[in-house]
Order: structure tokens, then C-alpha cells, then sequence
């Protein structure tokens, strides 16, 4: 059959790395297993299999377990996905803190730094150069453990576009930043790649990969803190839209004339459901200027309140969950969303901010019962922009853009 | 290369597929063309091109036409795709009436048939009915020419699921009608697929062939009717989401306490921008209940008044103009579309509705100068859903889903 049809060598190169790809997330879903269980399970031949892992083997992906013990007959050689050679970095750029984090080909966390950034703010020159050192000590990190290093990818709130560069970031100040085209001189063009996405999109991605909804393809994630913008999987795959600015959710109005807005704007869904916002409404003593603070300390004392009943914060909750729902309605209508993820500060806030949430969905979505969506709290914590971001070269890798192991 | 690799025959067969895919094509933009044209656009190597193009004809989906007089040396024989012996049949339910359209493989129109359809609203089963005459009657006409009917798809104002079941359609009165199944049964199961779809879904699809758009991969068309909704396309592909309910973008609220909505709530951009809101405005003397009726006469009597400079008809445009800028806009805030297309009746008031709306569009954008969004008439007349219906099909096989040729 192949020699009859004489597909070339191109074709035929994509095929294999189809198959590598098959072979690998096999494993990853399912080690220890043994190239008998990904034959029978991926329906591949076992000796196209034996090929592949030998393959993979090589490139230092997959790595042999030893026999398993509890097998009948003649041990199998189990096979697992190699944790050791490889490590991928992610760093989110929030307003007012800089989270770096590593993870190896498992996802396993090498490294997890959190640093207070306010005082970098307005200022790309002196973001790039945070940014390029936090980088540069987790590259240096995983070199000294042996590891090399395949991408760094970096999460910024505001529009990005599909060539990295930061058009708007209100949150930031910054407005028209290559941040990839300074972060790669910054770093002298190193070896490995240096993607800038949108925060919410990374996000989503890590929510995608690590979060309780294996079967779920159309996933929205709605970033929580002075920003709200929204990452979508759509159909299995990130949303990007023309110039990669979709999910500017935050900047719906949702009442005319409505506060101000740090866009310029009035009403917008962020000046209403934003967590200054919502700080602002049960705290009239807070910080004005909340939108560049760290809102934690804040968030923490909303909380107590909520917890003990009283009656003010919980209001302001409640009255926060219905903007919100009014927000996603346009998530559940548009993309018909199956599952809306609230992040950031809204997900430790969730238990109060979803029944008048759901409420407002329900009533504002076209279809019956929101069209099947529900509503979520996060569940990777504050961290799930730099885990995206540091799982991104993971999703090439699984989609078969094998990296060639320099020894 | 083949033989080491040693990828089996089920792998082999996907490629087979997308090869003779590629070529069909790269015929279709390019016929008539020689095997050595296909060669060397495509990258595969001749006798591969050769033994692909012998398999197209067999199938009898591309044909031979005869040598090439302008070419030096030996004259080629060129190929084209065989527009005769198939036939796709795509059906448009509207409130008023069914559009009926064959195309061959080509696209070349073989049939367009309208029909009053008003006395079937409401009902299903005589809906059905009518459809299914309609749909056989086609079907007969393609048997007569000699062709095989490779499918036929059902386009539907309102919500229908992934399983062609019309959820709702409050212009057609309907609610939880597996209109797919019954069609199915109505036709005593035909040896044809049966698809039914959302309307502005398949009008979007028909742009994104026929239309000037020729690099978009991001386009939103709307439906312009007594119901408003959008058909996506996202980076390449058709927007669907979780349960098929994705486009919904006639219930979003644009006026809190605005006007009463055939979904019951109020202030929807259907309410405040549809044809019979923008009829009521110019026209009051009009049919009260414009829902259900034939809007043509009303359009054209619009044009007329706007032609001739009539100041409360260029107003009552440039307003439905602001609130389809409203409503777009949170299409170039979400998914961050290229072009918005003005389908249905909003094509032929384009001309006085466009001004406001880019107005209105770039204002409510988050994203510079609407995000690289441009707003453009519907180029395919009333036809696009029918159309897009009817190459429906056409996707499926330049996707290599080759139909056999059943002699």
C-alpha cells in the first residue's frame, strides 16, 4: 500500500510526528503503561510502537520504569514520561506582583517565585528588565539541575497581539509594548522561545489542562482582580480572533451610565464587578487608588465579613455575582460556554459571589438552563496565569513539535 | 523512509485523504490546471499527483478538459473539477418563507426555488412536511440530471443543538423539535446525509466561500430579519460551542427597560434593531405583528424614503445603525472578529446603517479602531443561508470526506 501510493517524505513526517504525539499523550494520560498497552489502546502496530517510543526514548521524552509485577506472563517494560530533562517557564505580569514559575514535562513545579512589582509599573523599561531577570535566575535554576530549558512564556492583563506586542494595558499604563521583541533582546536571543499572551488566555489553558473538567471543550475563565478580561476555549481550542484581542470582556457595558471605567469608558462589567469595585462598596475607608495595590489584604478582611454574616459585605457580593452573570451571559450566548471558571480573587469569593450569579445567567441566556453552563471556582489558586504560561511549550510538545534533546 | 517508519494502513489512508484533498483543492482555486501545475504548487511529487488525480476521477470529481494550447513544448492535459454528476440541496426555513438551492461540486446554482411559507408557522408537522416535498421534489430534479445527492442541510432561524433538534425558534413558534429526525423520517431515510443548522451558521460559512473575504478567518455575519443573530467563524473555523447554541447575539440586552422582546425579557438588540422595530419606527401605520409577516414591501418602501432624503427614515436608520454597533461590538470584544457582514435585510440599508454603526462600533471596542474590524453588506442577496446550506457539503469533501460514485 505505501509504495503503490508513494507519499513523500514530507507527508510522511507529519504522520510520525502525528504518532509520536499520539504515543506521547497516551503515556501522559496513562503511565506506567507498556508499548503492548499503547498498541492495543491507540490501535497503532506494535512494532510502529516499539519505533516511536525508541523515538521518544532518544529525545529523552519517555523514559523505561522497569518491569511491572503484576502482570501475567512475561513482564512488560513500563514506560513513563521522562521528568528530568526538560523545563518550561512561565511568568504572569499582574499589577502589582510578578510570578515566575517552572514546570518539567509532567507539569511537576521545579520552581514557584513570587515578587512585589508595583514600583515597576508604567515603566516597560523597567518591567522588561524584571521580567528578563526573574527569567534568567529560573533559566540559570534549571541549568544547574541539568535541564534545558524549551520556552519562556509570559502572561500580561491587556490586549496582546498575535506578534506579542502589549497594544493596551490599563492596568499596567503601557500602551503599544514589544514586550517579546524587548524581553528576546533583553535575554541576548536565547536558545529557547519567548511567547507574550494575554493573561486570561494563558489561564484558560492551565484550567484546560489541570483543572477538573477533562471532558469540557468550551471553557471560559474569567481573570478577578482590578482587571477582568476573559480566556476562551472554543471548540477545543484557544480563541485568538483576528489580532489575538478577544475575551475584552471586562469592557461590555452592562449599565449605561455607569461608574466610570479606568478604559475611559462608563458602566463597563469591569468598573462594576471589578474587585476594587467591590472592595470600594463594603470598605469606603480602603485605598482609593485600588487599581494598582495589592488587593489581597483587602479581599482577606471581605471574606472574614462574608463569613460572619454580615449583612453589608454580603450584599455587595451578591450584587457583584449578578454583574457578573450578567457578564458571562454574553459568554453563554455568544460561545455558548459549558463551563465559566471564576478566577483571581473572584474564586476564593465564589461561594458567595454564584447563586446570584447563576440567577442572572439563567435569566439573561437565550438558551434554557444557560445553555448547559455552569459556573466554577478556579482551582489552581492565584497561580494559574504562570502555570498556563509555563504549560504552553507543553501543548506544542503534545501536539507533536518534539524538541531535540542537545546532550 | 516508509518502510522503517512502518506506519500502518489506517494512518496511510488519512493521508491518502488529505492529499486528495489538497489536489481537489488546489483545483477548485486553480482549474484548469495540469498534474504538473498540481505538482508544483502543492509539493507532491508527480507520480503521487498522478496516482491521486486518477483516484479524483474515478470518484468522478475531477474530469479531464482536454490540452493546454498555450504552453511550450508538449501540450498538458488539463483537469477540472467535474461539476455533473453530483448534486447538494440546502433548504432555508424562514418565518415567511423556504428557500430551496441545489449546487453541483463546483457551486454552480442547479436549482433555486422560494415558497410562501407563513400558513406552516406554528406547526412542525406540516412544517416538516413542506420541507421534505420540497427536498424530494429537488431531489427528483437532481435524479432526473443524471446526479447523485450527496446531502441535504436544513438551515433554521433560533437554537439548534449539535443533533439538529430546533430548540427554540420563537419566530417560528417552535420549541424542542428534532427537526432532523423527522425530516429524516419524513424522507423514509434517505441515502443522503440530513444536517440541520442554525441559520446564520450557514450563512457565515457561504460568505466565508463565495464572499470578497478571500484571507478573513475571523468573520461574524448577522442574520437581518425579524430575528437577529450571528453566524462566527473563529480562526478558521465555525463557532458551535458547547451544545451548538453559540450566535445569540439578538437576546443580548442593549437598553435595560427598553421594549419587549419576543423572548420575553426586554431591551434585547432583536427588540430595539430588527427589521419590524426599524418598519415600526418609519412606517407606523404598518402591520402590527411584523414578526410572522413578509417584510420585503415595508424594506422597499424603507429604501425608497431613505433614498429620497426622508429625514425620519435616515434617522430611524442611523439609530438602528448606533444599536447594531452596540450589539457587534461585543463580537469584536469576544472573539475579535475581522469582518462584521450585514446579512438578510440589513444588506440592502447597509448604506444608511453603517455610518452609526462603525461609530458606534470603534467606541465600544476595547481594542484600537474596533480591533482591525470591518463592517461590509452581505454580497449573496437573500440566498446565504440556502446557499451555505447547500456547500455544506462541499466543506465536507474538500476536507477529504470523498463521497464514492455510485455508477
Amino acid at each position: 500500500m505505501t509504495a503503490r501510493t508513494g507519499v513523500q517524505t514530507a507527508d510522511f513526517a507529519d504522520v510520525k510526528a502525528a504518532n509520536l504525539a499520539v504515543v506521547l499523550r497516551h503515556v501522559r494520560g496513562n503511565a506506567p503503561c507498556s508499548r503492548a498497552d499503547i498498541a492495543a489502546a491507540t490501535g497503532l502496530n506494535k512494532a510502529t510502537v516499539s519505533n516511536l517510543v525508541a523515538d521518544l526514548i532518544d529525545r529523552r521524552l519517555l523514559r523505561e520504569d522497569g518491569p511491572s509485577g503484576f502482570r501475567i506472563g512475561r513482564p512488560a517494560t513500563m514506560l513513563a514520561l521522562d521528568g528530568a530533562p526538560y523545563a518550561t517557564i512561565g511568568v504572569e505580569v499582574g499589577s502589582d506582583h510578578l510570578t515566575a514559575l517552572a514546570v518539567d514535562l509532567l507539569g511537576h513545579r521545579l520552581l514557584s517565585w513570587r515578587r512585589s512589582f508595583a514600583e515597576h509599573v508604567s515603566s516597560p523599561g523597567r518591567a522588561v528588565a524584571a521580567i528578563a531577570a526573574l527569567a534568567r535566575r529560573a533559566a540559570i535554576r534549571a541549568a544547574r539541575q541539568g535541564r534545558q530549558v524549551l520556552g519562556l512564556t509570559v502572561g500580561v492583563p491587556g490586549l496582546v497581539d498575535n506578534d506579542g506586542v502589549v497594544h493596551r494595558s490599563p492596568h499596567l499604563g503601557w500602551s503599544d509594548v514589544d514586550l517579546r521583541g524587548r524581553l528576546v533582546s533583553a535575554l541576548r536571543g536565547p536558545a529557547y522561545s519567548v511567547v507574550v499572551d494575554n493573561d486570561a488566555n494563558l489561564a484558560v489553558l492551565a484550567e484546560k489542562r489541570y483543572g477538573p473538567y477533562p471532558e469540557a471543550t468550551n471553557l471560559a475563565y474569567l481573570t478577578g482582580g482590578a482587571a477582568i478580561s476573559a480566556g476562551v476555549v472554543a471548540d477545543g481550542r484557544l480563541l485568538r480572533g483576528n489580532r489575538g484581542f478577544s475575551g475584552a470582556i471586562g469592557h461590555l457595558q452592562v449599565r449605561p451610565g455607569g461608574p466610570p471605567c479606568v478604559c475611559g469608558r462608563d458602566g463597563c462589567l469591569e468598573a462594576l464587578a471589578g474587585i476594587p469595585a467591590l472592595i470600594r462598596r463594603v470598605l469606603p475607608d480602603a485605598d482609593t487608588d485600588l487599581t494598582a495595590a495589592d488587593l489581597a489584604p483587602d479581599v482577606q478582611e471581605l471574606i472574614r465579613r462574608a463569613t460572619a454574616g454580615d449583612r453589608p459585605a454580603l450584599d455587595a457580593l451578591a450584587e457583584t455575582g449578578r454583574w457578573l452573570g450578567h457578564g458571562a451571559s454574553t459568554l453563554t450566548n455568544l460561545v455558548n460556554s459549558e463551563v465559566v471558571i471564576l478566577g483571581g480573587y473572584f474564586a476564593p469569593l465564589a461561594p458567595w459571589l454564584i447563586p446570584s450569579l447563576e440567577v442572572e445567567l439563567a435569566h439573561r441566556t437565550a438558551a434554557p438552563r444557560a445553555g448547559g453552563c455552569r459556573v466554577a471556582a478556579a482551582t489552581l489558586g492565584t497561580d494559574s496565569t504562570a502555570l498556563g504560561a509555563a504549560a504552553r511549550v507543553l501543548d506544542h510538545i503534545d501536539s507533536g513539535q518534539l524538541p531535540e534533546h542537545s546532550p
